[in-house]
């Protein structure tokens, strides 16, 4: 009966749109089976569900995404 | 003052695409009139969010709704 | 498949201690009727979650629900 | 470490389709430094997500957004 | 940078009083590992948030969990 | 119309039991203005719900909070 909710960016997998059907299934079969495994949970009442966010939906470091990497980047390179 | 989030896939309605503008008017109100009959809130202040989820977004059993459902039908044929 | 989740304060109910186990029971039955004569949701695969919010962590108005009331309460008794 | 999640109505912005990226980023910052005055969270675990929301999937008053926005100009303009 | 929030019942655990400690951190490395193994995300920046829902709070096939499962109990045992 | 949710760990505060009241009421008044300044929202429609999360129900780096500072300290020190 667990509900887990997955929120990643829209990102990576072919041609960078966010995770492939392949992953997705794989995200949904693993977080299955780790709740089967640790909290006994039945498999066919787990429900799975992923949220792909635009990278400006997304903030850490107060910045979107895109610029806190051009940041990070820079800082690094600039340490080079 | 409630807040309600509706999770559905995104299929059936008009050509299959999620649910119709009537269907999710529908929910809205439904919704709505529940939480006044019941709890005495005040719909001017009910708030209701509906997302609509892919398919292969949305996890059952460990596997993405299209591959549940082909598990679940060839079973289901299997013994008949 | 459908997931709800309702959030309401924590008010109302015996000793004002949030909703009662009859009222979120009439929740639950009601939004799961409401999905499946809407959508043809199995209510068998109906999750319906219903969280309960301190009052002081519910904002409004951009105050916390006792203040919005005591200056919403404030106005009205001005006006009389 | 907080974690925030915004969720707006896809309107305003440029051509209506929601808010700006310039918008958004300053949502991300707003809330973090926030998060960083109030509490005296570490703005690089801060994470914000932002979800924007078609209007139809959006219930206000028991009505999705537009027919409730409707409503509200039609009982106004029948006062003046 | 994921976000993933995992939402299981109020019961198991020491005294039946929900997840203990070692299964709840179990449950976090697990989603971690799975995440950086699928996606490739660093576990630095991934948040996972567990929520326990009491019983009456979480409903499946139109009722809370305590009358599901005796309504589910008295149909197994009605069948032997 | 926004929906806002934060969530933090439940800390800091008076006995260290998570965020004050008038901390509190901090966050809902600045996220609130924030929408208002930036979207042009009504504050009078704007919800704002805060979540407390036991720091052994927020995972980061694979561990639950209080590991996760143990781990970061130690290695702190280690290089002190």
């Amino acid at each position: 009966m667990p509900y887990v909710n997955i929120k990643v960016t829209r990102e990576g997998g072919p041609g960078g749109a966010g995770p492939s059907t392949q992953q997705k299934a794989e995200l949904i079969s693993g977080v299955t089976e780790l709740l089967a495994k640790v909290l006994g949970k039945n498999p066919n009442s787990t429900v799975v569900v992923i949220d792909e966010v635009d990278l400006e939906n997304w903030g850490i470091g107060g910045l979107p995404v895109p610029e806190y990497r051009e940041k990070t980047n820079a800082s690094i390179s600039s340490t080079q």
